[in-house]
């Protein structure tokens, strides 16, 4: 029997063998997003998989871009604290909590207190790209 | 801006809100597997998203069945130590050590100490079933 491929990625404190630690966009950091690494751990190399599997990693303070796109996500949390807003929405989160976001649902990712906050976060290989949402105002504090 | 069917499941001692807690397979526990359960997070009853993501728990001195099929799969390590079987070698794994275990490569998870061995396993909505693999001989001890 052959492994075909198959193989361990191993991770030493959230940082994946092999896996280059990669900016979360090609924009400059500013009043969109600040503090987001991301790390593509499985599917843009491997033609057999269908899905992206990525890491994510947002510093103490930091939040990924509030943005929406037709494709939908999976999102696990790994490690720290933080918040998800889902439309008008804000939910906590913590280790190991998923959510789903669906389509064209406005989303964003905000660490809070001194760890970072990391997640996976799975997507389909084919997919549109994001639009940045305009804040017009606060989203309400801590819904749902 | 609506939140557009978007949820947070959240997570306690590994169980997640809403989530049944199933059996690993339709078949007798038994020789092929052992000590294994299921909960399938996202992606059985939501239609916009291509693939299912599952959380599996092998108990201590547990292991799943020795088997293979055409949909591969990525896997991510949330708790507990134990091995992966990969074809002909087999290969140690703790928290979030990812795994990409290729179409056709017969595989199999096993604990290792007291605490549990967990893991998310993504795969696509439209798949094959798995084969169990009748096991020759052993497995070399811990290659690659």
């Amino acid at each position: 029997m052959s492994g075909g491929g198959s193989r361990v990625l191993k991770c030493r404190g959230f940082r994946w063998e092999g896996v280059e630690l990669a900016r979360y966009k090609d924009e400059e950091e500013g009043s969109r997003f600040r503090g987001v690494t991301r790390q593509t751990l499985l599917g843009e190399s491997e033609p057999d998989l269908a899905s992206v599997t990525r890491y994510f990693e947002v510093a103490p303070g930091g939040h990924s871009t509030l943005e929406l796109h037709r494709h939908p996500h999976v999102v696990v949390v790994l490690r720290g604290r933080g918040t998800v807003r889902l439309g008008d929405e804000s939910f906590e989160l913590e280790p190991f909590d998923c959510v789903h976001v669906t389509p064209e649902t406005p989303h964003q990712f905000r660490a809070a207190g001194d760890e970072p906050l990391g997640f996976l976060c799975i997507v389909d290989r084919e997919r549109d790209r994001p639009r940045a949402v305009e804040e017009e105002e606060p989203a309400h504090p801590q819904g749902g």
